[in-house]
């Protein structure tokens, strides 16, 4: 939400009175206010909805008639901590509130509450048990607030930052994410923190975009499982004290639904071309598989078709409330109803984006001029019905009885215990050794020997931590740059590092080539490590800073800024084996590289550790098992080359322009080609694999079967090697278009050198499924291509009839 | 249709079994033969379907009963006269012709026949005479055929070429593009033809794509006007000696129904994207203009959102048949009927494809495996219902009944006085002029005087013919180039013209430099001719040749190829003005040019006459008054540019790269602007215009009024000039999301230096209606801004209500 906040603040002032010392209160214990009457019952009884072992639906049924209606909308706004903390310094640790703002923040946004500062920890939980209590104790009904934070890949506040989603992804590990999330939600739930801004289920199919990291690549079914395992980890587990009925620990939020991947022209905001049969079989699929149980989404800042996606009830309320049965809270993004004014064009005034939005069952996030605070009077103008307002309240009291909140809503007194562990920073470990992807490896020139005497580390990338967007301020002070990885890998053995920046990200100056090509020179070998970077949260909305991706940073061309090539071709001219590397958020597109390197590594944007990972693939301590999630093309121009295109899109004729210039013409495109320079799921190994005795559960199934693929995985090289068997599926004749082949399954294993597994993969036929003519889904019955390999290679494959 | 063709010309192999010699035959009079029974009541009397003055719905009715099941076939399968004609070689002038194949294409074929060749005209004569005489003579029935060419910017079998079609746009002049398509018409009707194959209503909303020349631009107001003016002109008149009830001389074929023109990645035949919304509001909008009158529409090769066209019902029923009330005959493209198994995966075998288009109620193109030739066995076995092809056969009747085919089917004897006249030669001339757009004029260097001592016209586009896609081979022999233009403007004036081609349109070869920049030194002012090129219809399926537009010729670039940006800034840097034309068929993205050049000419690929009247521009004889129908990007990657993007889908905070390699971030885009380096509607010319008293004619309408823009236009400069008046409507509050703004009219008016024209200007409200979330057109109460300027430009604005 970080993006629109500050594009927005200026339609909202906070006002703070004044700021109540601390000094005479203890969160803890001082804030006991008496109960009011009607968060009682007449004869004395506790009310159903304080019963911890009722039922959430007996409970919430219980508490909304006992609701005001601005009770009611207060559930609706998202409120701020600063409303009665001061956030504005982050090294600021004041523990004191101001009352008077925390009274009114609650009285008009008490339901959910943004606290996703960066700020000393006991500044956060205090800021968050002093919520707490005064609805707990000092509010007639008692309602716990849900306290907000961003979680993408790390818990923010100084949490462990892991890769960015793009690079979480290219593991196509689902159980090590699961662990991952788990680790993210820890580290926040004890600070009191009860919602997280993450997963991110948007496709990465317009690369330009700048949010391509925050994705799960381009298939809308390794980004359903991974979400599914973001979604399942983050949540999996019951706050402590809590009731038995809670479901989760921690509320995911899935966002952003739907279709906002794929901005017009890469800008981000932008509206998005589409129809119901893509939005089905595409845009939707991954929130389908893992968001049905999440216990909150978020709306998208997009139009798809022309409906904003915060006015789009077909998606809001018929497929998401009706088909798919979501109960939780649907929140809009920050400041997103007032775009309905200001950017839509879609409503004149508040009142109208406001009903928009309710009349959706959504929440508002602020960032904008909270439009909700228009709906008291336009339900007592009849303007709206108050059934709006209460079925959407039911939905976010829902995500907080499935929290436990109403049993247990304040910090754990230990919270630095479960904050940055140890355990956590190994499962870290494995997974930057996880999300590296060799691209290219010529002569097997790697994994390089620490036998040879040096080796050059060049490049604006290698003295550099280089992490996606979705960071705070300084997080990168956390982290190993790959010159530090190199250097703690090295350590213990006599290999010389000879280290030259070459050039700045941001640069055309070439002043810093000649120490590259020298250093290059006095080495063994070469590693260039080039790319695209991001920033932290706060520089990234600042002005005059510069970045070539995340959020609001759309690229117009997807080649290296500035000197980077030319850098690379300087070292690669010096004549030893150059290995290139590429840290970046999304796919960067050079053909020269891909053709001339001796090795192509791709590190997306990596976590704490992924200098450190780095090496040791490098270096071959790690054997790297990471797989495209999304495709990377020759030039912006012949994008989008995301592998699962629909059948007939991609005629191939190419072209080129040779090095020396000459020109070779083609068609497809004239000087260029539209197949890419890598496809989704490639990424090599420093073993082989051979693939025998593909199997089907069954060769005839019905259109209500499911199948299982079998199939052995032999490491037939000398290393261990994990290995990800990918299963991809073609509808040979369907009713409409569909794609020429998709993703149904896939299972990393883990081989040592000479060992053969077999593996199976479940398949459901719902995979099969096209979007028919009539606006169903139907499995349709004739013949399949089941093949185990890559989006471009096929290491074995065989016909499924579905009858 | 040329494409397709030679893709899937292996499909079919033609049977000729002889040849019989024509010395025997005079066409037009030893053809007779006897009539069958069903062609004749058993009364004697004559039957109602060759009554000509019996209504056309009546004569269908009374014939389709008569017809067997083959017969209906043989009306929805394309034949070609190269079934009892030897068309291999275009010089070749035979009059002879193949009865055997004459009798059996007749039999399978002979509903609408191919014949646009390259052929000697008396040879064309022959061989349509021969066919209609075996037709109207020799068959039971007497059903004509309607014979088919090409003619999308002229007739193509040695007429006269006018400029591509989105260089018809550029005028801006529909009045003039109504003259243009009747002389087509006049052209092709003398000798036998009844259908051209043309407008195209494509949108260029997709640059990359190799067709875009082809469209008349990315406005779908602009197209449909330009389309109607080419469909009335074409079809406008009467075939002589028919009957009363014919109402068009020549059937327009608007294409490619529908959604064609933005496929994927800019790939020719690609799916392309996009809801219903979009659909309505964009890619239909031109046909339901220009085409509900038109006499034949072919269907697109691409899916739209997952549906072949050529399988959508939704479009070509729902809509097109019963919503729109079409009546006419509906074809195919060349193969377009095998992708459904070939490509679009949607159809198992010929059966199937056979079955879908003609349920579909269109014909079949030749260019595939004529699956039309299964539909007599469906039938018999009750896999298909005669009524789809009753129903199908009844729209291609309607349209030979509505051509007064059945009354004289013939060529004309005199078909060569109107065959390349002088009139229209004329008027060519005119319309080349007014096809140029002024695009930059720095310090007001254009146009030059006839006094400067010389002139140096340099590049590859100097002393070329580039044309278009869509003309036959050697059509350019036909042409004036403009380095011959230049020379005839100023044959009696003492300009010395120093030419120098600098490079070959296709190399990187810069050797020619040297030459081309002393041109330049010792001329006065340069102008440099670059750009793109296409090539002939035989050229341009040829293996080996190149192209860098033209259909399947699609670029992942747009910038100049080759080496001709390097002899633009070689040529500049000899330190004479210097005057680039850019001559191509689609927009060209150098932003170079457009910062240094000191006068910038856009001649989209023109006419015969376009070396001249370029001349005549750049000398003063001629005030440009093109106007732009397409938005240039500064990179491929900025694209699309289109002015009508759906409101919230440009935000700009542009960065760039300096000359000097500097780089300047921004965020949208990073490097470079998502705002266009020249937008729709520019266009400058050798005088000023001024604009003042804007008014409604009612400024509170209702939702069924009409409204009138009038404005008062002055030339207030010192030369003669044609301005185009161009009146936007932007939808200020909408229920769905809706353009920033919309073309809704436009006029080119003809204004004296000095003088004033009130110009009056209809607005349907309909213009104003949005494609609603119930799935209607509404016009929806509210405030509309109502612009007289350009799409980046704003001379004067008021708003309109609507009650």
């Amino acid at each position: 939400m970080a993006g629109l906040i500050l594009a927005y603040a200026a339609l909202f002032s906070c006002q703070h009175a004044f700021m109540a010392s601390a000094s005479h209160l203890d969160a803890r214990s001082d804030l006991h206010f008496p109960l009011h009457a009607r968060g009682t019952n007449t004869d004395g009884s506790v009310p159903v909805y304080k019963d911890p072992d009722a039922s959430i639906e007996d409970r919430i049924n219980d508490l909304l008639p006992r609701m005001t209606l601005e009770e009611k909308v207060s559930q609706l706004i998202q409120g701020d901590i600063d409303g009665w903390m001061n956030m504005t310094d982050p090294l600021d640790d004041t523990l004191a509130f101001n009352a008077t703002g925390l009274a009114q923040t609650m009285a008009q946004m008490g339901g959910a509450i943004w606290a996703g500062y960066l700020a000393p920890w006991d500044k956060i939980v205090f800021a968050i048990t002093v919520g707490q209590r005064y609805l707990m104790e000092n509010t007639t009904l008692g309602i716990p607030a849900v306290f907000q934070t961003e979680g993408l890949h790390g818990f923010t506040d100084n949490g462990t930052i892991w890769p960015s989603p793009i690079g979480l992804a290219a593991s196509f590990n689902p159980g090590l994410l699961q662990q991952a999330a788990a680790t993210i939600a820890t580290e926040a739930e004890g600070l009191g923190y009860g919602q997280a801004f993450a997963p991110v289920l948007d496709l990465s199919r317009e690369l330009r975009w700048g949010r391509v990291e925050e994705n799960y690549g381009e298939d809308p079914f390794l980004t359903g499982e991974m979400g599914n395992a973001y979604v399942t980890g983050l949540q999996t587990g019951r706050r402590r004290n809590t009731s038995s009925t809670a479901v989760a620990r921690m509320a995911a939020t899935c966002k952003h639904f739907a279709a906002f991947g794929s901005p017009q022209g890469g800008l981000n905001i932008a509206q998005v071309s589409g129809g119901e049969r893509e939005l089905r079989t595409m845009y939707l699929k991954p929130f389908n598989r893992a968001c049905v149980n999440s216990l909150s989404i978020m709306t998208a800042y997009s139009s798809y078709d022309g409906i904003p996606a915060t006015a789009n009830t077909h998606l809001l309320t018929d497929i998401l409330r009706n088909e798919w049965g979501y109960q939780y809270f649907v929140t809009s993004d920050a400041g997103s109803l007032d775009l309905l004014i200001t950017t839509h064009g879609t409503c004149a005034d508040r009142e109208c984006a406001a009903r928009t939005g309710v009349e959706n069952y959504s929440g508002e996030m602020g960032g904008g001029s909270y439009t909700y605070l228009t709906l008291p009077d336009q339900v007592r103008a009849g303007n709206i019905s108050v059934s709006y307002i209460d079925d959407t309240v039911k939905t976010i009291l829902r995500t907080k009885f499935s929290l436990g909140l109403f049993e247990n809503p304040y910090p754990y007194d230990d919270y630095r215990e479960t904050l940055r562990t140890s355990q956590t920073r190994e499962l870290l470990h494995q997974m930057e050794q996880e999300t590296i992807v060799l691209l290219e490896n010529h002569n097997n020139i790697l994994p390089l020997s620490k036998d040879i005497s040096s080796v050059a580390l060049i490049g604006p990338q290698a003295d550099r931590v280089t992490f996606g967007d979705y960071v705070f301020f300084n997080a990168s002070l956390n982290g190993i740059s790959p010159l530090a990885g190199f250097t703690q890998l090295l350590a213990n053995s006599s290999v010389q590092i000879n280290y030259a920046e070459g050039c700045e990200l941001w640069s055309n100056d070439e002043s810093g080539f000649a120490a590259a090509v020298a250093a290059a020179e006095q080495s063994d070998v070469a590693v260039v490590m080039v790319g695209t970077w991001s920033l932290d949260q706060t520089l990234l909305w600042t002005p005059g800073t510069n970045a070539t991706t995340g959020e609001h940073v759309d690229l117009s061309d997807l080649g290296l800024v500035g000197a980077q090539l030319a850098l690379v071709q300087a070292v690669k001219a010096a004549g030893k084996p150059t290995v290139v590397v590429l840290v970046s958020g999304k796919p960067v597109a050079e053909p020269w590289i891909q053709t001339h390197a001796d090795a192509v590594i791709q590190q997306f944007y990596p976590g704490e550790l992924g200098g450190l990972a780095l090496a040791e693939v490098v270096f071959g301590d790690v054997n790297p098992s990471g797989k495209l999630p999304v495709s990377f093309p020759h030039s912006v121009g012949t994008t989008p080359v995301f592998y699962n295109y629909i059948k007939g899109s991609r005629p191939v004729d190419p072209g080129m322009v040779f090095d020396d210039g000459t020109l070779l013409f083609g068609h497809q495109y004239v000087l260029d080609t539209p197949v890419p320079l890598w496809s989704f799921g490639h990424g090599l190994s420093y073993t082989t694999f051979n693939y025998t005795d593909l199997q089907l559960s069954n060769n005839l199934v019905s259109t209500s079967d499911n199948f299982t693929v079998s199939v052995t995985v032999h490491n037939t090289g000398s290393v261990d090697g994990k290995e990800v068997v990918q299963v991809y599926a073609t509808d040979l004749v369907s009713s409409v278009a569909t794609p020429n082949q998709q993703l149904v399954g896939f299972q990393k294993v883990d081989l040592p050198a000479g060992s053969s597994q077999t593996v199976s993969i479940p398949v459901s036929l719902e995979q099969l499924a096209v979007w028919n003519v009539k606006n169903t889904w139907a499995v349709e019955p004739g013949q399949f291509l089941i093949k185990v390999g890559t989006s471009d290679q096929s290491f074995l494959s065989m016909n499924l009839t579905v009858t």
